[in-house]
């Protein structure tokens, strides 16, 4: 199909699909004439791959040139999800710098603990070693207990959206449509995550204090 | 003491100390001349909570003023925790507007099936709707049961903090200490569960699909 097709059947801009062939992320079609080139099935699911990482996921261009590159160089899916957490983590906490500070023990033993499989040193790890200790400086106790009860409660909830991305990859000869939902679940998932959170405390504050 | 020893005692820079007395923050000191006012324990602890909303939690000024305004208000606690969490999601998510639609059922029977004791229409109940109807529209199958399992991982978790908030209550005569703990683990509690999770994440991923 001609481009103006792709931006009808995407409702994305033809101005911001020609943006996206400028920077790389989409291949170019297959030209029919000198100003005419023809798009295909591998265009549009790559589009909505980036409409989901940009508009669902709100990642910036250069996290998405990232994920679009792990996608590419066929990565294993758990190298592009990788990389999408990486990206997630970065638009919720900013940057983490590599400490030079030993990581915080607690959180390596808990890891220990669960027995996870986790790259010690990735921005999760580093984002939970920084968590901790402003918490503690802030006067707050965190025990080694409370840090197994939170890893408890949320291992099941993340083996859950696991096993429905599996599932989808299994059914999927396209790796591009899984990362897409990949991309949607990391995002938007940390967003209900956060909310369900607050409605437990305040259901919490309401028991403790009082609902008044 | 004066506005200078108050400054030397917190950190604080003189400056800001006056512009916090000028925004109404901090109650005007008693005055011992014309251009000198004595400031005392009072001023000390609610400069400290002040410190505590801007630094550690990140909250603007106007979210400052209104938890301010519940402490002096001797509202009860479970209310100025609210406006507290209030300001909170709004930091997280932005604005979460009232919606005309009904709220999504799935969050009401979520609340119903776990007995919690919570408003319907707070920004917590809303951010949770729409982030249930984003991943959705994404193609995400979020089943009852599944967010049956985020409830159960997310109470204790939210139990055990309300429980460390209550027990500083029951030890300490002046509120503000507890509204500033309080806005410690409100904020820097997030980003622990955030980091947490990711780490879940990370690690149901490499089971899932291989650490490769």
């Amino acid at each position: 199909v001609r481009i103006s097709e792709l931006s009808r059947e995407t409702g994305v801009p033809t101005a911001t699909i020609k943006f996206y062939l400028r920077e790389g992320l989409l291949l170019r079609g297959q030209a029919t004439a000198a100003t005419q080139a023809d798009y295909g099935d591998i265009h549009l699911r790559r589009l909505r791959l980036i409409r989901s990482l940009v508009d669902v996921a709100g990642l910036p261009l250069a996290d998405v040139r990232a994920v679009c590159a792990a996608v590419d160089s066929r990565a294993p899916v758990h190298h592009t999800l990788g990389t999408m957490q990486e990206a997630a983590i970065r638009r919720y906490l900013g940057d983490v710098p590599q400490s030079d500070s030993v990581p915080s023990s607690a959180i390596a033993a808990l890891v220990s603990r669960r027995g996870w499989q986790v790259y010690p040193g990735s921005s999760a790890g580093r984002a939970a070693d920084r968590a901790l200790e402003a918490l503690r400086e802030a006067g707050w106790t965190v025990t080694d207990d409370d840090l197994l009860t939170l890893a408890e409660g949320l291992e099941p909830v993340a083996a859950g959206e696991l096993a429905q991305l599996a599932s989808l990859s299994r059914g999927e000869t396209d790796e591009t449509a899984v990362i897409e939902r990949a991309a949607a679940v990391m995002t938007l998932g940390e967003r209900l995550l956060v909310a369900v959170y607050r409605l437990a405390q305040e259901n919490a504050s309401a028991r403790v204090f009082g609902a008044g």
